[in-house]
């Protein structure tokens, strides 16, 4: 980076790499980075020019961090919680099960602490975060037959990573780890019995209704997860400030659209799933309240050996009540009679 | 402007007035106007500067689009809907009674193309339309005794304006129009029975609750309304391309951080309310329903002799539906859920 101050010297040209946890295909979450890189290209006339690699083309999509902190890259776009097999405590960044709803995660982290929990955790690892983008609750994946108790979840094998997962395993499921593009052969030789992507929108694409046509709502272990960048620390602090302040801005817009973009393109999706003869099925309260209870007690086993997730953990639950308290009154009474009148 | 690129010749010195509709004093909404300007001039070194005036100072906070039409000042930060005397047609702008929630706001101006719709409406108005933050539902107002049928709503004078007081009109109330600073006056000695204002945070400064301690909700004529920033078209024009991309990038960013700030406050601020003995009241399903049809039955009668309502409408309801049948499976579920365990 020039030492002249920009205004000066005319915009540096600085050129970084960007290695996305997604392929093109999954177009909206993929599409958070080209957001990014197409305002930041576009407010410094192309002089700041972010280069986007899709999943696979530096580093495997679940890799990206490890590219970041070690400076094969400058930044990512990825899902903080991909790395909770690092520590836990990357769940908070993304979502972790029963956790905050999209609207309550932008508030917990640009204005109730989270941002500075997180961002004192991600320095371990050598890099700062910005929110870049949400999905919304996800759906709660596709199942070959219904499920109705608890102990129909005994032995089921489901394709879940992360504290999902451990949800699931506490409730006698046998949680699966496999990549996107296997899922579909694996549920149609039923070697597994459901499997959880996205939402409509992603998960048709990957046509899973055709041979597990039990679509399940809603996606409870990630109630509003957030898309992260990733920077590293070291090219953060040569960045030109000018550039760090439009950086900032241009997060914020791959935020706020990314969201804008599901909940446009969610319903449409939804709607030609139906038409294709998808059971829309909820996931039974009782499995709710074993799966909540298995959540909540894995929190509190972790907070007793993990010191970095016990400091996040008793800040966010906190959050977590008096925001759920807040949305029971005029959101949830507002949603509840508009989608009794559709 | 200058006629040499940015790039080349440094950036060229902007200076914008900004005329807000708020006062000071509603920190959160007129914060959102330091947010677009404190963000461009850090993004530009301060050469784009937007200053930001409250309302009263150079004009009235009702006059802000007339001020920006008539190129008084280049923009402003206002309520599209403080103009429906104009026409209802910009009551979409903000929020129409029993419309769209604030995530579905988003997706219908920046993907559902509501923000080409408006924009081609307004451009009668000689300005272009960005959005600039959302306050989320409001709340119902104040009551100094309960309501409990719709019988009960007929002769009552309550502070509200807009398409909201139409349609409290038809149920036969008596519709107020009182700036703020009177409201508390004419609760106490009853020359209302009931006035609307925010939400809690915004609600608390002006202590309502000492004189009317009946605290509805929802606030059902308003279930997402966004905060407009207006550009006088001739200004943007002539704006610098790079200014133009910063002040997109900006906007988003006072779009999502202020209902991230409304969010992080409201729940504070409701549980100092109920401590200081305010009685939360949820308006009955009968005052509801009877509300939402005749909004419905406004809304039909003003696409029967307005054009421009027309056109805007017929899509918008369209969205509407969609947006609400989706949101009904796991966004609602989950919501319900996480508030039921808090």
């Amino acid at each position: 980076a020039p030492a002249a101050p920009a205004v000066q010297a005319g915009l540096p040209e600085i050129k970084w790499r960007l290695t996305s946890s997604f392929p093109k295909s999954l177009d909206t979450i993929y599409g958070g980075a080209d957001v990014l890189a197409n305002r930041l290209r576009a407010m410094t006339d192309g002089k700041f020019d972010i280069r986007v690699f899709p999943a696979g083309e530096i580093v495997p999509g679940l890799q990206a961090l490890d590219a970041v902190q070690q400076g094969t890259v400058e930044l990512c776009h990825t899902c903080s919680y991909y790395y909770v097999g690092k520590d836990k405590t990357f769940g908070f960044g993304t979502s972790v099960p029963f956790g905050l709803n999209a609207r309550q995660m932008n508030a917990w982290m640009m204005f109730g602490g989270g941002q500075q929990l997180l961002d004192e955790f991600f320095s371990n690892y050598n890099v700062l975060s910005f929110l870049g983008g949400n999905t919304g609750v996800q759906m709660g994946g596709w199942y070959r037959r219904p499920i109705k108790t608890v102990g129909d979840v005994n032995g089921l094998k489901i394709r879940i990573a992360g504290l999902g997962g451990e949800v699931f395993a506490r409730l006698g499921a046998i949680p699966q780890q496999i990549a996107g593009g296997d899922i579909y052969p694996s549920l149609e030789k039923g070697t597994i019995d459901a499997a959880e992507w996205v939402g409509p929108y992603d998960d048709e694409k990957l046509g899973f209704y055709k041979v597990a046509p039990h679509y399940y709502y809603p996606g409870w272990w990630e109630p509003g997860p957030a898309i992260t960048f990733f920077v590293n620390k070291g090219e953060w602090a040569k960045l030109p400030r000018l550039y760090q302040e439009a950086f900032r801005a241009a997060a914020h817009e791959a935020n706020v659209t990314m969201m804008a973009s599901y909940d446009d393109k969610n319903p449409q999706a939804l709607a030609r799933l139906l038409g294709n003869g998808v059971k829309l099925q909820v996931y039974p309260d009782e499995i709710m309240r074993a799966a909540y209870k298995a959540a909540f007690e894995l929190y509190n086993e972790e907070a007793g050996r993990n010191p970095a997730w016990a400091k996040i953990f008793i800040e966010w639950d906190k959050y977590r009540k008096s925001q759920n308290a807040w949305f029971s009154v005029a959101e949830a009474s507002t949603d509840r009679f508009l989608q009794s009148t559709r």
